[in-house]
């Protein structure tokens, strides 16, 4: 641990951190609000007191405000939901006026009668066990399970089922009494809670509805909004458990398959008779609404050209202590310490931005909005992504990320103590040592990685937490059960600082082109052999040669490294060693999905939040299109190809480099 | 399927199924009662009906009845558990008063006050995690779910840790609501239903606790009650699960571990602080009890003194429908088919033994004492048992039993017509096909199995079935639930009728060692290597080679059964197939249980109902003591040695029965 990484280590304030969260916490603000507008100049001051350059990018995107949710039994017996969480003497914030009504943003304007039906958690496999089980799905309110799948993803397969709208909920089996104490004895969801949150297509294509390919400023075109194929099929509603039970408790017939039952005190049923009758209604105040990010530069002095970008969204339900308020103020906290370290003298080589994206929890728009605003300035000068969204929402430290960046990640693990251990940090959770996730959806890392192709982290310390998308993720919460001491915030401050600055301080950027060949070995797709002898080169033989090229750059790298060359003449081979990874991004992968544009993974559109691996390849596999697939695998190959013949540039680069100087 | 087994398949019928069921659970008839005698004098005269001798063997056998079991909690605030079962308007039977109140049987008298812990299985494990978490153990009340061990080595469990009182309480989340429709909907528990049972050491010995090694007639010399070591140390109750929650709802302190949260809608603790304080009062008659087996023989007309032996119990908690009722008219209704059969000339060649047990579900003491009393006869006469117990709780077939019955087994199942497939019958269950169980413990084949090492078969076509020894498994039950129309009952009497026919008449009985050395392989212990070389022959080898004699006997006996043979000429061979397996009858196995006398398995001491394979090899090496695991190898490997050297003469005689007579 340098000078730097002392510094950094020491100058992490948990009282500062914990004013930050409270001061971002202070008021619901969701996007688009006043009090949204209100915490975007607070991080904008904040930055500039910093010492950083900021600025405030205003877009003009599509944010319906709720109206009206109504969801009402007709029959067996008369109940109307109270759609409302119980405030708590105990936490004050709960007792809030200024949230929006618990609804589903985009979901359509509907007033329904339905019979209902339960579906589990509404996946694929849950309607194809109804249909076997001759359920009658035409027409049907559902109500769905929160869990395992994005909530757009939910609505999307109930609507191809002919049903006539959706009500999710969250069943306490998931994240509510059965899981420990409810909020305020515990963490977990208490029975009034909501999780609200946004049904947007975001697998088809996250951002603004109305602006797609193009920033949302004033003038830009906009789509009508009977163009847009974002938007579901057919209204949906959240529900609190307490509101949920009567509905549940009411449906007859056969009980529910092994695993559909939750922990409600009662036999669940799949229902599906005419008995139980639910009128749904959801409407929509649709209008055109100003979202605010703040984007703030630390400027290198070597390379300020170069930049390390780091991101997290401002935008909450409501309080949204742990999400965003972590990862705000864990990202400014890294911010204060980063500007401090330059004032003394410690300014970094290349520059970081550090960025505060409004409406993401609408479908990632102000992130959206941002690389469609500067995607030819990104793509000159952006070496990789670093998100950091719910940040701190317990003690176990995890990772998702572009297999490219494990050497950094480690390095930066390696650079931080565990005050808990007194080791270096790990990526740990309460079962053991955890890997490098592949990242699918679900943040603002995804316009980075899935349209720019750009490398990307989510980093994030996790635990118990059962309040999220509610109006009890609170400061207070925060307090009690997520962070007490803000001792995990600032273990987070010290990684997320100690990282950027490495990357942009470091001499030779370590990128790990071995680890993303071994990433590609463990998810190849298996393509069915050719019918008669092939000698298109193969997927697997391809990744072992760029495994080779890896290996030989990473020897080169380490002797560069050795040889401690002046870094202003290592400018050229720095840059293209991240530079190199450009050769991912490629058009026209997912013909049905045209956002998506990294070879190598897109969002999984089956559940919105999960990874799909070899993209181009897979879905045509799953459309049994062997063919494509095959033609798909040839254009991987090559892509291959061209980095292999990169990396093998790189590496000659750095031989001559690591010659001692004439 | 030859003229018998077309006779038995249309004779069966589920009307009489049906009747015989209704009158054998017609009343509350535990073991020593009124009712009692009455279905042993029922059984008695029905046999005759059918054509067979029958007598009823009386024994006197101490038998504790409750005369106070109260739970009550004293603290945080008072509630006094019901302990009764509230009666349907759909089920008359329960509103019966002839039955015993809620009870653990063989509980000691107490009259203890502690605080409160939630103990989740009462497994060791769950004792070792309280432990480690410091709960305060000693002097408490524990409260555990049933299921997944015994519910005697529960209270052994909390005995060993200190606690003064064990309450034992069927949590919904294992055969309740959370299962499905409780009943009369549904087949499951309803939340007033209280598991009853025994809590006697069976896993030590079973049968009457005062004449342990010899039958419990008028004039035994019977142990003073002080001496009894198979009585739990400490006190016991059963709950409802209405009654257990007013308790679980009051404990505090830190969340249940993973995996211990139950059904009732609230985040279970452990409790463990004296803020909740309970008292049990436990007083019973401890008074010696006449109790009844009915034994009933078909008679062979070739081999009368060859004997295949089944049996059933006939004493139930209360009404007990499935458990005994079904297998006790699935075994009379087998007795009637082959009693007619015998009738109309197709007397079987060996004799068929039916025993309807008495006391077992106090811990197999009939069974105990018939073993006791006719040891010596069984030993000389007995080519197996087949035990039914609660044969018929739904629709999917499954077997424990001896695996060189497998043939037998497999035998049998292909003759019979499964009238839902009209395929074979086989072992099958929701989840696919089933293999033969290795039996542990828990019904009156333990005797038959551990005390004379005798092979047995377990039969049971099980399904949803969540009121086990409770006052609602009742004849309305099974017709509701269980098996509506009988069918199963039909199809269950069809297999044990043909198993028993096939064994008691086959020309050359296919004793299936290839199977037993397969499982002894599946089951081999892993001991660690000597120090040194070792000349001592391994048990791996030892098993080969049984693999061997086993595959070369199986193919005389096809060459023999080919050459179709007169019966009576291969009564020495026949019978020297199965004496065969006297060889793995050991004393002193387990020092600690003398009981346990098959060499290859015991019932498993840690959960009652298990198996432990190789029990001596096992239980030396989980205390550690590698050299007696060596020598308890060396002994198998003589029994092995012992039991080659019978199959390679078997192999000889039926070589030269072969051939062709001269």
């Amino acid at each position: 641990m340098g000078f730097s990484e002392q510094a950094i280590s020491e100058s992490v304030d948990p009282k500062r951190l914990s004013d930050t969260l409270k001061e971002v916490a202070a008021r619901p603000h969701h996007a688009g609000s006043d009090a949204d507008l209100a915490t975007a100049k607070y991080l904008h001051e904040q930055f500039i007191i910093a010492g950083l350059e900021s600025r405030i990018e205003e877009y003009e995107v599509l944010l319906p405000w709720p109206e009206e949710v109504t969801v009402e039994m007709l029959a067996p017996h008369a109940y109307r939901c109270a759609m409302r969480e119980e405030p708590l003497d105990q936490d004050f914030d709960t007792h809030t006026r200024e949230a929006l009504p618990p609804h589903l943003a985009y979901s359509p304007d509907g007033d329904v009668i339905g019979h209902l039906v339960y579906v589990n958690l509404a996946r694929e496999s849950d309607f194809a066990e109804l249909k076997k089980r001759g359920v009658k799905l035409e027409g049907a309110v559902g109500i769905a399970r929160y869990g395992a799948l994005f909530r757009g993803s939910k609505l999307r397969n109930a609507a191809a089922c002919g049903m006539a709208a959706l009500l999710l909920y969250s069943d306490p089996k998931d994240d509510g009494f059965a899981r420990g104490d409810t909020y305020p004895d515990g963490p977990w969801r208490p029975e009034s809670a909501v999780q609200r949150g946004s049904v947007l297509d975001i697998a088809r294509y996250p951002g603004d509805p109305l602006t797609p390919g193009e920033p949302a400023l004033a003038n830009a075109r906009r789509r009508d909004l009977g163009d847009v194929d974002t938007i579901p099929a057919i209204p949906g509603a959240p529900l609190s458990a307490r509101d949920a039970r009567p509905l549940l408790e009411s449906l007859k017939g056969a009980n529910v398959p092994e695993g559909w039952q939750g922990a409600l005190p009662f036999p669940y049923h799949v229902g599906g008779t005419e008995e139980v009758s639910v009128r749904v209604r959801v409407r929509s105040d649709w209008r055109i609404r100003k979202i605010w990010n703040v984007v703030a530069s630390l400027r290198g002095f070597l390379f300020p050209e170069e930049e390390v970008i780091v991101g997290n969204h401002r935008d909450a339900w409501v309080h949204g202590a742990v999400d965003p308020g972590s990862g705000t103020a864990v990202m400014l906290e890294a911010a204060r310490v980063l500007g401090d370290l330059a004032r003394n003298g410690r300014r970094p080589a290349r520059s970081i931005v550090f960025c505060s994206f409004d409406g993401e929890e609408y479908g990632m728009l102000g992130s959206m909005e941002h690389v469609e605003h500067f995607r030819s300035r990104l793509l000159e000068r952006a070496i990789m992504y670093v998100n950091v969204d719910a940040a701190v929402s317990g003690p176990n430290l995890g990772a998702r990320g572009s297999p490219e960046l494990s050497l950094m990640l480690n390095g930066a693990l390696s650079g931080v103590r565990d005050d808990r251990s007194d080791r270096r940090l790990s990526l740990l959770d309460a079962t053991g040592p955890q890997a490098l996730q592949t990242p699918g959806g679900g943040s603002d890392f995804v316009p980075f990685l899935h349209r720019l192709a750009l490398p990307v982290l989510d980093i994030a310390s996790s635990g118990p937490y059962g309040v999220y998308h509610s109006g009890f993720d609170t400061y207070t919460w925060m307090k009690k059960h997520g962070d007490p001491g803000f001792s995990t915030h600032a273990r987070m401050s010290r990684l997320l600082a100690v990282l950027l600055n490495r990357i942009a301080s470091c001499t030779v950027l370590p990128m790990d082109y071995i680890s993303l060949a071994d990433w590609m070995k463990e998810h190849l797709p298996a393509i069915p052999a050719p019918a008669g002898t092939s000698d298109q080169r193969s997927l697997r033989d391809a990744v072992l040669a760029l495994r080779e090229a890896a290996l030989a750059m990473d020897a080169s790298r380490a002797s560069l490294v050795e040889s401690d060359p002046d870094p202003l003449r290592l400018r050229a081979v720095n840059r293209a060693s991240w530079q190199a990874l450009r050769v991912l991004r490629a058009d026209g992968l997912l013909p049905e999905r045209p956002f998506f544009a990294h070879a190598l993974v897109a969002t999984d559109q089956r559940d919105g939040y999960g990874a799909l691996t070899f993209p181009s390849i897979r879905s045509a596999l799953a459309d049994g299109d062997v063919e494509r697939a095959r033609e798909a695998e040839a254009r991987i190959v090559a892509i291959i190809d061209d980095l292999i013949l990169s990396l093998t540039r790189i590496t000659e680069a750095m031989n001559t480099l690591a010659e001692p100087a004439q």
